[in-house]
């Protein structure tokens, strides 16, 4: 199986230039001026951008949470991954404090494996540290996953405690792996729910006072912490407010290994979402909460000067009908509202809407943030992230002219709503291969559910 | 009985006058350039400064701590704080988690009512939170103790958790009650000691490696945190060094009221005193631990400026033979060593030599550092804190020309060791006055044990 | 002359108490519980507070600006000053720069002495330097002058070059004297107007624009590194934002002696004022100029906390008709407003209304922001700025039952508008002392031009 | 001319891959698994990496300065500079304030063209600003010219006026030029220096102290005010310690484009070395000075973090003899010698050695941060800066196990010493092309003067 692209711009971080790939054997075999092969498939993508296919370092897929579960499935998750050009997933393997970290990690990926679309990898959760542990994150290291999620939200259910946080770190520091960490004080979060409730502040539109911005920063001051007392590597995923990030940059300016993301949602929709009137506000209750508008505009400073490393999503799909409404007052509250704002399909086309064509983002910088800087952070790297002689071949041929306009209605998230109905959308990702397979043409998925392979990640000792 | 104290230059944080003052009742009762009146005793006090007697807001006098107890009494405690200038000791009342709040308090207050020479009062330490801590420390602040003192450090002697931090801070604000706290993350702590004792360093030098200036930043950023979320008043205690001072600044600039302690060892010591051979660097254990010249700089500029507001002492005495051995290796090791350097007796003097004298420091700025800034934040304020008709006759007349080394053979404190050993120090209280009673005289004390009462304070609603 | 104030509640910056006062020859000469004496007057102040006279740091009166003189003579400034409780004015004297500085500084104290009611200072406009400099200025501080003015704004008119700056600072150094220093870079502002200009905008609600507070930051990063190249001690006139507080705060924190102050407008107005049609926002144009509300809110938490230690006006008072308008579009611009508020009369009740009344401030921190901190840091303190035997018996009886508007019908200024018209307050001074004289009995001003005198003011080496 | 390129490991920002490089008509015409062609040369670089060619942003070459001019040609620059990997350099062009723009330009270039054996460009520096200035400079922007130059030291010299700076920056802003700027503030240099003369302080020691890190800082915040008003993008050059990065971050947060550039002297030197007896200090003098230890840690981490984003070296050859004796005491002093520390030899090497062999750089970082990062900024990208398809075949094959040691006796750039001699480095260019031309063989020039040409550099506009 040959497949020619021809005449595509290719851009990666830090390449721009004009020429044909050829594809064999899933790795980019050949790139040339001009390749005159006979391939089973040429593409022209004669004015069309070529990118490294995007990774996405933050979804949940397989999610029981509050009760429920998360919509998507890796059926329509990985498809809708792929038309927005995101050719692997990072997912969050999330175990509960009494559940076997191994048994936990192979069910997670028992819902990946032969059925993904696109490849995958995880993010295992610590969500409790005794003797045992260590030996069990060894081998799980071993299979390829070479990074750590701890939880200082969520106490009870993921969170550790300190004195797990050490361990895991110093184990991490050991193995070279990463810790990843959701930073925000859980106690702080569960005190000021309870006292909003009890003064009558039901609605969604409390779920941001439940959750200032100042228990984010102090769940990162607090991480960064550990980060220092141990020397581990540490990211920080969805930091959504100026104070979070600004809690970080010391520790980095004196030598701490700590890197930063962002999700979409925060770049495109602010607090006054969660107040639309009706229950609406519902759509927009993910943690930490999206902020208000003075948070934004410094966040796209912070993505653009390389403060922030990578922009993801925290995809955590859930119906408006029957879960949203689960919280839905009077005889509920915003506690009870499961948290995610899909957006794994439409992470990219955002970005570049509000970024590249605005002129906020450079095409590089674009690549950079939603692609390379994930591989090179997650030991994915030269493997993906780039275009480069046998590199896997993600590609993703890019559309700068299409114009469109998100809805529910044409999504392929497995959702009854679109948290970003009716934006309307520069560019778009016309073919997308996953290691050489043609999976979405024109847009539209057609590439095969189960193509999908769990991605061999390094550790940073290798 | 009636005191008259003439020609004194009286120095208060905004007052500088000649004038002769008249004690009636334990109070002053006249303020005037010349007062003609059959007096029972009449110092002249021409050529010296007529201070507001000093108020150590940190002490511990019955400490059991370590399996040991801290070594003065109020016997020995009062009299030494009284020949330093201090006619008020707030103690640090720490019940076990296990305690009833009640019971400690009534016996903490009985070690020192009927035999304090100086007046005292506690902070009430909350070391646990159940549904029926409210009740109790209301009782408490009913008495007159009007802040509490939790522990971030020590934690499963002392320590709170953060539901407990929370519900404290809550209570707080609402009874008008300042909170105080030990700023250091327990758990970071305890690994780190872990670490150290497991690579062999044992000695006194390793103790503040133990808990390096980014465990007390992290500290001091949390306690901020929950500030912030509750709307409690805080007084950080003991902040050692230019990374626990930075923390705290920004909450303050956006309106948390936070106020900071440091504490003359800080000032006048730094860890090589900690390294010195012979286990003599036992002697200067105490925590946080003192740091590196660069932040003892810090700290001269932070109490200059008003940064940090007071200075007190964190007392703490304990013999070299016998306590402080109970951390020698080989067979044993820094964490058994009990924390404290004794210093009550020698706060002012020290502060006076190294600040007034050095021109680092204002008298005024030395009168509110170790007396006002005190009075104002633990509602003594204007009984004592200031020289005015109707506050407590409690007088320092200052002898400028003094000059005198300190010794362990001359100090009254009940310590076979002094940390200062040998400093010379340049002015001393040659008369202090506690309600009107003349307690030292000529720099020796002459009042009498149990004349000191317990103070009543003011909560910040009152 | 006896006068003698009975029962009032006497408040300094570190008293409170209830007594009398008996005040001899314009000094206090007695404070007693109760004094019992022929006094030629009696005042009964039960129920009020008894502040020291405040001071205004920061006054113009004569002013030749912008081809006008400022309305204000020392006949109605201070009148209005006195009215409001103001008992010693420092007024800014600004020769420019071909003026003779002690010709200058002459022809100041000439249009005050023998007319103003209040007491008054000056500091002294270094606007050149060069090698006759220093004698004429040394003779000015042995007048009683301890403190210089620079401006980096207003280049060409009184700014000071960089060279010029240093050695003003340096000769401020050796003689123990005060920089006070306007902090907005004078270029980036006419570069600015200009282009605002030529775009065509000509309105007062283009002066905020035209001078941005990265403007004022940059002059405040830029004195305070000449401060610490000197070892000057400098203090910032009217900071208007949070990014000149915080382009300051690094410096203090390295031992830098510079001092804050803010002016009342910028804590009761913002830049809506400025907007306001019909050429009504030229009321409000002063530089720096009144921010948008988020400074604001940060100035209160900077006054409170003791980050900033004045409050005080830079009164400098234009009439709407025929000055204000020389600026009015579209035969002109707002470059051409005569800057400034007049607001030396209301300082103290709109402090007072919107920061004690609210529970923002306390009685001590009031009393410490309009009248002892200016004492303290100019070298007038304790004969001003404090009650105490031998203090100026400048004295401020407040009413704090008061209520009352704000109106240019009513006030004392020369000027035909108020910018806080319709302003409620809450308090004012009933009568007013000025070193012994009663100067304002009922609110109204009884007291005789002429009266004031030139405050001896002393050096930071005496 | 084909020359072929075999088996090397190519690393660039983003990529990292082993392949043939096919090289013809000065491009990069093919990368393929395997390149079987008759070419003219075929080199093996099995074991070697394949970095792309080394940019130095910041050199000095035709330098007429305090009365003398640096040792280099574009002879012995140009070679020096190829033997150390770098194939393109962009010099400081500085007229003097009096000189004509353009003919400065046509001078400086005619010194490079058909003498240099590297590729070279120019930052056009603006040393005055009136109304002939802006057709001038877009002339010399037309020839490719993309950047500016400003000094804000060296007033009087080189250095601009606020006004001229502020003109500068609002052109660059038009003409998407970006404005480099050396930041210190020349008066402050200027009156430091005198007072330490008038001490009798004329050693090279004094240099350091006479332009202080507080001098750096005020010159960077200048700067950024210039560029936040202006809009412009600017970069610093040589920023040398902790306060001066400082002083750039709270701009670049709020959006302000700036950029860091530190040089290799910073970065393994620090200030004993000025501190040599014999006045060998002299060697290490050059502006802003080597700073003590603490800053070097701090540069390291930003390097590594992406604060500071390049690594240049300003260099600046004088000899000893003759030139840096033109300030020995006691006849001289510090002022008089000229300031400049020889590197563009050794840039690469010692970062390499100091940073990539100890682990505290990545392959990758080091690319960035010697050629990818200049050529993205500075307009040169992708022709520079990459190697792809089609780009510049300026290419460095690195021999990582390569051992030696720097002296002046085996160096190539024309000076009496080396400011490195004896340091031993780790790895080195064991070949070098510059498009095409194969200029280092086995560490050796091999190449032609007057290969080089004027890069055609692009606006941030193109």
């Amino acid at each position: 199986m040959k497949l020619l692209i021809k005449n595509g711009r290719i851009i990666t971080a830090d390449q721009d230039y004009v020429a044909d790939i050829l594809v064999e054997n899933e790795i980019v075999s050949q790139i040339a001026t001009s390749i005159d092969t006979d391939a089973d498939e040429t593409i022209d993508a004669s004015g069309k951008y070529v990118f490294p296919g995007f990774i996405d370092p933050h979804v949940h897929i397989y999610l029981p949470f509050m009760g429920t579960y998360a919509k998507d499935t890796y059926d329509s998750g990985s498809r809708a991954a792929l038309v927005g050009g995101t050719t692997t997933l990072i997912e969050m393997c999330c175990p509960a404090r009494n559940e076997d970290p191994i048994e936990a990690y192979e069910l997670w990926k028992s819902k990946a494996e032969g059925l993904s679309a696109c490849d995958f990898s995880f993010h295992m959760g610590v969500t409790i540290f005794d003797e045992t542990t260590p030996d069990k994150l060894k081998q799980i290291v071993d299979d390829g996953i070479t990074s750590f999620k701890v939880f200082l939200a969520y106490k009870g259910a993921f969170g550790v405690t300190d004195e797990e946080l050490f361990h895991t770190c110093k184990l991490a520091s050991e193995l070279g792996v990463v810790v990843t960490a959701h930073c925000e004080n859980a106690d702080l979060v569960s005190q000021r729910q309870a006292e909003l409730i009890a003064e009558g502040k039901l609605g969604p539109e409390y779920h941001e006072p439940s959750r200032p911005v100042t228990v984010e920063a102090s769940g990162v001051h607090h991480f960064c912490t550990f980060l220092e007392m141990t020397g581990a590597s540490g990211y920080i995923v969805h930091t959504s407010c100026r104070d979070a990030v600004e809690a970080a940059m010391p520790f980095r300016d004196r030598g701490v290994d700590v890197t930063l993301e962002t999700v979409i949602p925060y770049l495109v929709l602010d607090n006054t979402y969660a107040e639309l009137p009706n229950f609406e506000g519902a759509k927009y209750v993910m943690s930490p909460p999206i902020r208000d508008k003075t948070h934004q505009a410094f966040l796209w400073n912070a993505i653009a000067s390389g403060t922030i490393s990578t922009v993801a999503t925290d995809h955590a799909p859930f119906d408006f009908a029957g879960q949203k409404e689960m919280g839905r007052p009077p005889e509920s509250n915003f506690t009870k509202i499961p948290n995610g704002i899909p957006s794994v399909e439409h992470r990219a086309t955002l970005l570049y809407t509000a970024g590249v064509s605005t002129g906020r983002l450079s095409l590089r910088r674009f690549v950079e943030l939603v692609s390379t800087n994930a591989a090179k952070q997650f030991g994915m790297f030269p493997q993906k992230g780039t275009i480069q002689l046998g590199a896997h071949a993600d590609l993703v041929i890019w559309d700068p002219s299409y114009r469109g306009t998100i809805s529910a209605s044409s999504h392929v998230m497995d959702t009854d709503y679109d948290g970003f109905e009716g934006f309307e959308i520069t560019g778009r990702p016309e073919v997308v291969t996953c290691r050489g397979q043609v999976s979405v043409r024109d847009g539209k998925f057609v590439g095969s559910l189960g193509h999908g392979k769990l991605v061999q990640r390094s550790t940073k000792a290798e």
